[in-house]
C-alpha cells in the first residue's frame, strides 16, 4: 500500500482542454496541494493545460511514473491499464465509473482489468471512486476540488463513497484537525478496506482511521486488522435494513451485513462504530491526546449553569465526578489567591477573575494520579478580559500536554475564542460540553477495548465423532428431525428435558407413564419449521388418555400441515414448568462466520430483545462475558437476594456450540429455544432443539 | 409579563465610571442592541459612563421609567426595590447575586424582597440572572456582552442560567437563527418558568420556545401551560442523579424532579424534552418550516454515499422512504430533461449536470400529497457549477415554502455554500444529513403530539365510603398491614388471589385447605417493608403440615426480624404458578402529584426497568397506552400467535388507582407486585399489595 501514497512521479490519464473535463480536476488539485513529486497529464487529444503539456499516450511520457491515475471512459480503462503494466507502472488508481455498480457490462469490464493486474502483478484502487491523497506531499487526485485546503493532520479517512468521505474532510479542515492520508474505496476491485486499514495501522502519519463502508469484502479479515491496533479505528457503516441495502448495492455493489453481528464484531475486535459524522468528529479532537484510562473526570467551569450540563452528560457518559479529595483542596487552596473555591466538581470558577487561579489549580490536577481527564470550559465574560483569559488558556494546554493529562475544552459564549484555540494553539475545541464528554467516553471506550482478551481454543468439549456420526445420519439438507437434533445436543453435553419417541397413540401414553406425567407432545418433520405455529406442539397432558387423544390430534395436524407422504414422528417430552426461558443459538454470518446468540427466550425473544451476540470461537469466559450483557443474564447470576442459576452450564453449552459450528461446516443454524435454567439449583434443560444443515 | 419585554423607558441602576463595575455591560448592550426606548443610569457616586449622566438616585430620573434593572450588592436590592415601588415602577430585574444560592442570610434578603413586592404590588425577575432581551426593541440588559449581536429571529429562551443561555444564543447567531426574547431566570423569587412560558406561547414574536432548567417551581402547571401549546417548547433540564441535584443545589437553590416523572409528564403534556443544546439547535432549524404531519421523507442527494447515510438515519428515525410513486415518476421522466432518474428514494442526482432538473422535481414533490418532507442534499462539485446550483438552490427553497412543504437543507463537502443559504437565503442549514432527519423527526414529534388526547374525569370506579372506612382503619403512618391493603384493593375492584389470616399454625392449615393447597405463607407487620428479603415469604407449600410448619417459620422470622412488642399476623394465599408478573403501582412526585406505573413486576422489575409512567389523571384509554409503552404490554397484548390476557381488567386497575390517589391525599403509595395476568383467560390476580399513608 505504501507505494500507493509515496509516489514519486504521477500520470493523470484521461486529461483534455475541454472545459469540462473532470480530469482537469485532478491536475488542479495537484498544483493547488503542492504536490512534492514530478506529475504528468495524459490525454488522446494532446494539448495543454494550466500551462503543461498534455501527452497524447503514456507511452510518449518523458520518464517511467510511480503511479497512474485514470479518468477515461470505462470501456477504454482496461486497455489503459494494461499499457501501464507493460509499462512497469504496478500502481493505478481509476476513477472512472461505469462498472459493476451500473450494469453486467460494467462487470465483464472490471474482469478484464482484473486479468491485466494479474498478467503484470499490478494494484489497482477504484474503479468508481475518487482516489487517493496523501498530504504528507500534497499528493491529491481526487477530481473533485477542495476548498479551503485541507491542513496537514494526523487522521487518515478510507471511504467506500467520495462524497461522504470529502464531505467529513471538509469538516475536519472546519474544525482545525486536518487530514494524514485520504483512500477512497469505490468498488473495491483490487485494494479493500481490510488491507488498507493494516497500513495506516502500521503509517507512522497517522494517529487515528475513520472507515466509512456501505459493505464488508471480509468481515473476519476486518477483525484480525484490527485487533491487537494501537490506534483507534472509527467504523461507520449505515445499517443494513432492507432500504439502506438497496441504495448501497446500486450506489456501491456491496453486500451488507447484518448489523448486531457487525456490532458485535466491533466489540470483539476493538473497533468502535460510530452512527454519524458528528460522532467521529467529536472523537477526533481527542486523538492528539493522551489516551483517557478511567473514570475520573474534574471539570473547571467559568459558570454554574455549564456545572450542571456537564455534571448531567458525565453521569450519562459513565464518568464520575469525584468531589476534590481534601489533599488536593488543600493544595489548591494554598496556592490559589481568591480565597475559599468549594471543593466541588465541577470546580465553579465563576466569581473567580484572577486567571492565575486556573492555572495553579490545572498545575495541581495534571499532577494528581486520581485524575483521568480534564475537561476545561474557558470563556472570558468581558473584552477587557480576553488577553489575560488566553494567557492563561495557553498555560492551561501546556500543563496538560507537560502532565500528559486527557484535556478536553470547551469555549463558553464567546465563539471567536474558538477561533483563538483552533488555529493559535492549534488545540481543537468542543461546542458545548456533552460532545467534550462524548469524546473523553469514546477514548476511555478505546482504553478498556484494548485490555479485552482473546478466547482460547481449548480441547473439544465433546466426543467429535459421535456428533459427526449423528450429523451423517441427516436425511438431507434442511432442519433435522427432533429426535437427531435432541440425540446430537445430548452428545454435545447439553442436557434435553428427558423424551421419547413414539409411533402410536398407545406408545405416546406409554411413554408418558415412563417419563412421568405431565408431558408435552412435539410433532416432528424436517418439513415443518414453526410447529407450535401450526398446532403441533400439545402442553401439560396430565393424564395417559389426554396423551393418547394428544397423539391423535398431531396426526391430524400431521395430514392437514404437512405434504402428502412427508414423513413425521412424535416426541413425547417431560413438561418442565418451573425455571427460566433462556434461547442458545448459533448462526453463520456471510462475512463473519459462525457467531453465537445468548438471550431471553420462549415468547419474550422477540419482544424483549434482550440477546447477545459474539463471533466464534467462543470459550467459557467469554460466554460468561455474553450472559453478563444481558438482563437475562443479570437475573440468572442472582438479583435481589433471588439464587443464581447454573452459569457454568450454560457458559459450556455456549463453548459447546461454537466448536460444533467451528467443526462442522456443514450446520448452518441452531436454535435450542427454551433452554429452561433454575435459579438456586444445578443443570439446565432444553425443551426444544432446530439444527439445520446445509449437506448429510 | 408583556411589560417586562415592551418597556419604553429602562433605568440600569448600580452603575459607576470604575472599568471594572459590571453595570457598564447593561449599558453597553442597550446602546450595541440600539435600545428603542429611552434609557437612564443610576448610580450613588454618580458621574458619566459612555457620554450618559450616571443620576445618583431612582428619585433624581427626570421621568418615571417603566423598567428598572439593578446590579448593586445584594444588602442594597431590598432598599432599591422598595424606592422603585414608591415611585410607581412595577417591573423589576435584578441581576445581582449572594441571595438563596449563597446562604441563609441571602434567604432573609429575598424575604424582605418579596414583602417589598408585595406591598407595591410589583412584579421581579431575578435575583441572580442576567435579565432580559427582545430584539425586536432592542432591549438587552445582561450585563456580560454578546458579540456579534444576534439578529432578530423567532426562537425565545427561558433560562435558569444565564451561562447555558448565553451559550445557546451564541449558537443560534452562528447558525443565523437569532433570537426573539430571552429571559433570565436566576433564583425565581418571583416570576418563574411557568408564567414566562405561558406569555411566550401567546407572544407573536415566538415561534418556537428552549426552556433550560435545574428545578420545576411547579410541574403540574408547567404541564397546564404547555397543555393545547401550538408552538414547539423544548426543555432541557439535566437529568437529576444525586450528582447533579447537589451542583445544581448549590448553583440556583433548585429541587430535581425525577427524571422519569418529568419524561412521563412532558409526553403528556407535548413538551419536547431535550438531552442537549445541540439537539435544540437541530430542532431549531425547522421552526420556521411547515410542520412534519407525517413519516414519508423524499430525498434529493447529489451524492449516493450520502444518500445512503441518508436512508439509513431515515430509518433510524422512523422515516419511510417510500419508492417514488409511479405517478410522481412518470411526471418526473416526462418533466426532466436529462433522460432515465431511477425511481428510488433518495433521489440520486450525482449524474444530472442540468440543475432545472432539480427543480422540476421540486416542482412534482411540492404538489404531491402523499410526501409529508423533503430533505435536499445541495452541492455544487466544481467552481463553474457554483452560479447554476445557487440559482437552482434559489427556486427550490421558493417552490418548497409555496407548496407548504417542510424542506431540511444539507449541503455537500462545500461548506462556504453553508454562508450561501444562511446570509443570502435566510434559511438553515444542517451540517450532516442525520441532523436534518432528527430535526424532521421532531417536527413531526410534535404534530403527533398536538393529538394527544386528554383523559376524561369519569364516574369513580369504586365505592368511595368504603374505601374512605377501610383507610379509617390504618394503624398509623407507614406501611398498612396487609390484609387492610388486600381488603383496599379488593374494594377497589382488584382482585387479589384468594386469602385468609392466620393466629396460629392450626389455623393456617385449615385455611390452607378451605383456599386449596398449594398456598403461600407472608409475614405481615406495618414494622416489616421487605418482607422477602428477611425470609418473610414462603411459597408452594404443598400439604397442610408443610403449613403449619411454614407458620412456626414466620412466627420465628417475627421474633428475630421486628423490634419485641411490634404486632404481626400471618397471611395465608393461594399459591399462583401460571400468568405473567406484572407491576401495578402509584406514587407522589413533589413537582407533578400522583404518578402511576405499568410494568414488568416480581424480580424482573428492576433488572428490565420496562416500566411506563403516567402522571394522574390515568383513565382507561390513557391506562391502555402506558401498557403499550412496554414491552410486557405487547407480550400482554398477544404476540407470536400467543392469546391476549385481560387488558380492560388491567386498564381499569390502573384507572382504579390513579382514582384512589386524586381522592385520598393521605395515600403517598401503592405497589402492587406482583399482579398476575393470565394469557387466553379473563381476569387478574394481585398477590401483593403495598399501601402507604400519611395520616390515619
Amino acid at each position: 500500500m505504501k507505494d500507493f501514497f509515496y509516489p514519486a512521479s504521477v500520470a493523470v490519464v484521461g486529461v483534455s482542454e475541454d472545459p469540462a473535463n473532470l480530469g482537469r480536476g485532478i491536475v488542479a488539485n495537484l498544483i493547488e496541494f503542492n504536490y512534492q513529486g514530478k506529475f504528468f497529464l495524459v490525454g488522446p487529444r494532446g494539448g495543454t493545460l494550466f500551462g503543461l503539456p498534455i501527452y497524447t499516450s503514456l507511452q510518449a511520457l518523458p520518464q517511467k511514473v510511480d503511479l497512474a491515475v485514470i479518468l477515461a471512459p470505462a470501456r477504454v480503462v482496461a486497455s489503459l491499464v494494461a499499457q501501464c503494466g507493460e509499462l512497469g507502472i504496478t500502481r493505478v488508481v481509476v476513477e472512472s465509473a461505469g462498472f459493476s455498480e451500473l450494469s453486467e457490462a460494467g462487470k465483464v469490464l472490471e474482469a478484464e482489468i482484473l486479468a491485466a493486474l494479474q498478467k503484470y502483478g499490478m494494484r489497482l484502487v477504484g474503479p468508481n471512486g475518487i482516489g487517493l491523497m496523501n498530504l504528507e506531499l500534497g499528493l491529491a487526485v481526487p477530481f473533485s476540488q477542495m476548498r479551503p485546503r485541507p491542513p496537514l493532520g494526523s487522521v487518515s479517512i478510507i471511504s467506500q463513497s467520495g462524497g461522504v468521505g470529502m464531505h467529513l474532510l471538509a469538516w475536519l479542515t472546519q474544525e482545525g484537525l486536518g487530514l494524514n492520508k485520504f483512500l477512497s474505496l469505490g468498488n473495491k476491485l483490487n485494494v479493500a478496506e481490510n488491507e488498507a486499514l493494516a497500513y495506516f495501522l502500521e503509517d507512522p502519519g497517522t494517529s487515528g482511521v475513520y472507515v466509512y463502508l456501505e459493505g464488508l469484502s471480509d468481515g473476519r479479515g476486518l477483525m484480525e486488522a484490527a485487533r491487537g491496533a494501537t490506534k483507534p479505528i472509527f467504523l461507520h457503516m449505515p445499517n443494513a435494513g432492507p432500504e439502506t441495502a438497496a441504495i448501497a448495492h446500486s450506489h456501491s455493489a456491496s453486500l451488507a451485513a447484518d448489523d448486531k453481528v457487525l456490532d458485535a464484531a466491533c466489540r470483539q475486535a476493538g473497533i468502535m462504530r460510530v452512527t454519524s459524522q458528528r460522532d467521529f468528529l467529536s472523537a477526533a479532537k481527542l486523538l492528539n491526546q493522551p489516551p483517557v484510562r478511567g473514570n475520573r473526570l474534574v471539570a473547571l467551569s467559568r459558570t454554574g449553569g455549564q456545572a450542571v450540563v456537564i455534571a448531567d452528560s458525565a453521569r450519562r457518559w459513565g464518568f464520575h465526578l469525584a468531589p476534590i479529595s481534601p489533599r488536593l483542596a488543600e493544595r489548591i487552596q494554598a496556592r490559589s489567591r481568591a480565597g475559599v473555591i468549594a471543593p466541588i466538581n465541577p470546580i465553579d470558577l465563576g466569581d473567580v477573575f484572577d486567571f492565575t487561579v486556573y492555572n495553579d489549580i490545572m498545575e495541581e490536577l495534571c499532577r494528581d494520579p486520581e485524575v483521568d481527564a480534564i475537561l476545561f470550559n474557558y470563556g472570558p465574560l468581558a473584552e477587557f478580559e480576553v488577553e489575560a483569559a488566553r494567557e492563561m488558556a495557553r498555560q492551561a494546554v501546556e500543563q496538560a500536554r507537560r502532565g500528559n493529562k486527557p484535556l478536553a475544552v470547551t469555549v463558553l459564549a464567546t465563539l471567536k475564542e474558538e477561533d483563538f484555540f483552533r488555529e493559535t494553539l492549534k488545540v481543537p475545541v468542543f461546542h458545548f460540553p456533552g460532545e467534550a464528554i462524548e469524546a473523553l467516553a469514546m477514548s476511555r471506550r478505546f482504553t478498556e477495548m484494548r485490555q479485552t482478551r482473546t478466547p482460547v481454543t481449548g480441547p473439544l468439549l465433546f466426543e467429535r465423532e459421535r456428533v459427526a456420526a449423528l450429523l451423517a445420519q441427516a436425511p438431507g439438507p434442511g432442519f433435522l428431525p427432533l429426535p437427531l437434533a435432541l440425540k446430537i445436543i445430548e452428545a454435545l453435553g447439553i442436557s434435553p428435558a428427558d423424551w421419547a419417541t413414539a409411533a402410536t397413540p398407545e406408545e405416546a401414553a406409554a411413554a408418558a407413564l415412563r417419563l412421568g406425567l405431565p408431558v408435552c407432545l412435539k410433532l416432528s418433520s424436517p418439513a415443518l419449521i414453526h410447529k407450535t405455529e401450526v398446532g403441533g406442539v400439545l402442553l401439560d397432558l396430565k393424564e395417559p388418555e389426554e396423551v393418547k387423544a394428544g397423539f391423535a390430534q398431531l396426526a391430524q395436524v400431521a395430514r392437514s400441515a404437512l405434504p402428502p407422504g412427508a414423513p413425521w414422528e412424535v416426541v413425547v417430552m417431560s413438561q418442565v414448568d418451573s425455571g427460566l426461558e433462556i434461547l442458545l443459538g448459533a448462526t453463520r454470518d456471510p462475512s463473519f462466520g459462525p457467531v453465537l446468540a445468548f438471550g431471553a427466550g420462549g415468547i419474550a425473544t422477540e419482544v424483549l430483545g434482550d440477546v447477545s451476540l459474539k463471533v466464534a470461537p467462543v470459550d467459557e469466559p467469554e460466554a460468561r462475558g455474553m450472559m453478563a450483557d444481558t438482563r437475562l443474564g443479570q437475573i440468572l447470576a442472582g438479583n435481589r437476594g433471588q439464587s443464581a442459576a447454573d452459569l457454568p452450564a450454560l457458559a459450556r453449552a455456549l463453548a459447546a456450540l461454537s466448536q460444533l459450528m467451528t467443526e462442522f461446516p456443514q450446520v448452518k443454524e441452531v436454535d435450542l429455544n427454551p433452554v429452561k435454567a433454575f435459579p438456586g439449583e444445578g443443570g439446565i434443560l432444553a425443551l426444544d432443539a432446530r439444527i439445520r444443515v446445509e449437506e448429510g
